[in-house]
């Protein structure tokens, strides 16, 4: 890759699915380029976007009706025989992928993570969570759920210092970047504040006293990534992410510190060091838009000192193409 | 206007414009949606979207070339013989500006302001500035930079207030509806930082060396509007705006002042007030979005306690249909 030289070069990194109306997509013409629409029972709105070349090695179970003409559909059928709708479609998720799983269809299925991801927006009788494993999140297309949050202090001097860890060189996805503070994917049973509190213990052992009294939630980033290399996955699945994002001013005494394996150290950096850190391509890819972010909330990148100012903040916030609210 | 019940709703309000891909509306087959593109010379980018009734009632003059076939264009063309081609911009725009206010043509063109926006993004030889009146910003439908600062404090038990000014009465638009305690429209030869530094003077007596210091920029809210009744001119146009954000903290002997005939009065309002007074639509509608963004960024509206947290963070950064850097 070569070397990015702005900060709205890194945020179109992580939001580097390309600009087209997505939902659109299934509409187009082109076959080729045309993505599958995820349709869960009772709901006319697409939850999901699905690449062709998953749907056709993708072992279907009788739960779900495939459509291959244009606007091309994936339908997970209503199996619930009038009872909780949610915990049919969550078995039928199961059924599918345990078997894709066995098959050893795609790349890492069953490797990382067993836990479940939320599919944001579903809209099911009873109110239940529909839920799907995480490694498949981006097989469906679905939009997926991350909590990061930065810690900083203040010098004596008032110089806003911010603690930044290094991930493991022996992680299996991005091995030695620089990272958020405190970070991690929300399973689908928690809200992105509980991911926090317990990522701050296991990353950083930070207290959760001093995490649940003091984080502040400042917002979320949202973007629609394109599966690459570094992801360890399929490549070129339509991933809508959605990081939220939250600060944690501590005084100079509260040190964060490796419990897990996943961070091999933590520096207290200053915001020129971060800034070139960045610019280096130093950091892992989403992190560096919520470093971004902080820096546009924190008046340290202004519109005095960035000329892609506007650019920047609107693209920090691209709207998603699967809805995010049951109604 | 029936009750509104939700932030969203709010934010709806402001960003009012149908979501529609607006830079495809000149290219849509139905002449009646179609839309002018306002192209600047030597750029192919729109700078804006016009209302094919304006371009009907618009005194044009040989600067602009007009094409009625779709996709439906607005060119100005580059009459600087080898010179400023921004100068000459300006003056053409100032050319058909002034015949149709002579003309009396659109309501409400010379009544207001005797100031310039900056057309954003323009690209013209030599780096100058491309601007027209303020007034007939709406009716090129390019975008226009606004400036709000919020000025909060903390009483001595760690509660959170915010100086809330009401309009005057006298006001033309928004008379009587609640405000940002700073705000105005930002000239086109000054920044939007500047802009704050002198409506903090003139609206709320708060000294410029204080502003100078302890203002923080913050990000910045995007939307398109939809020219309606409250805004004494044309109506239905298409009004991409930029709303640049700034926070400042003070303590609690810094009390803003009226000074100018802008502001009625300046009310330290607590959380609970200022959420309810939104949900009553007691403020000016942008400066629902502005107080909205400012509680997602303070931690007052969560991801825990608002359920539609996603879709506002994200409807308060609209991308914007034209261009906001020069490349």
């Amino acid at each position: 890759m070569s070397p990015l030289k702005t900060f709205l070069d890194l945020v179109k990194a992580t939001d580097n699915y390309p600009l087209v109306d997505i939902p659109r997509l299934p509409y187009a013409p082109d076959r080729s380029a045309s993505l599958y629409q995820l349709f869960l029972p009772n709901d006319p709105r697409p939850h999901g976007f699905i690449l062709p070349s998953v749907v056709d090695r993708m072992p279907w179970t009788s739960d779900f009706s495939i459509s291959h003409s244009i606007p091309r559909t994936v339908q997970l059928r209503d199996a619930s025989d009038g009872a909780d709708t949610a915990a049919a479609c969550n078995a039928a998720f199961k059924k599918v992928i345990d078997a894709a799983g066995e098959a050893q269809v795609f790349a890492n299925l069953q490797r990382v993570w067993p836990e479940d991801y939320k599919v944001l927006g579903a809209r099911c009788s009873g109110g239940s969570r529909v839920q799907l494993l995480r490694a498949a999140a981006g097989l469906f297309g679905i939009s997926c759920r991350g909590a990061h949050m930065t810690v900083y202090t203040y010098t004596a001097a008032g110089e806003l210092k911010i603690w930044v860890p290094r991930r493991s060189r022996e992680m299996m996805t991005w091995p030695g970047k620089l990272d958020t503070t405190v970070a991690g994917g929300v399973r689908a049973e928690e809200s992105p504040f509980e991911c926090i509190v317990h990522e701050a213990d296991e990353e950083a052992s930070l207290p959760g006293a001093l995490v649940r009294k003091h984080t502040k939630p400042v917002g979320v980033i949202t973007y629609v990534a394109e599966s690459a290399a570094g992801s360890g996955g399929e490549l070129g699945l339509c991933v809508p992410d959605v990081l939220y994002c939250y600060d944690l001013e501590v005084g100079q005494d509260v040190i964060p510190k490796p419990q897990d394996n996943e961070v091999e150290g933590f520096y207290l950096m200053s915001v020129d060091q971060v800034k070139e850190s960045l610019l280096r391509e130093e950091f892992k890819t989403n992190c560096a838009s919520v470093m971004i972010d902080f820096f546009i909330r924190h008046g340290v990148i202004t519109d005095d000192n960035e000329p892609d100012y506007l650019d920047i903040v609107t693209r920090l916030h691209r709207p998603l193409p699967v809805p995010t609210t049951p109604f």
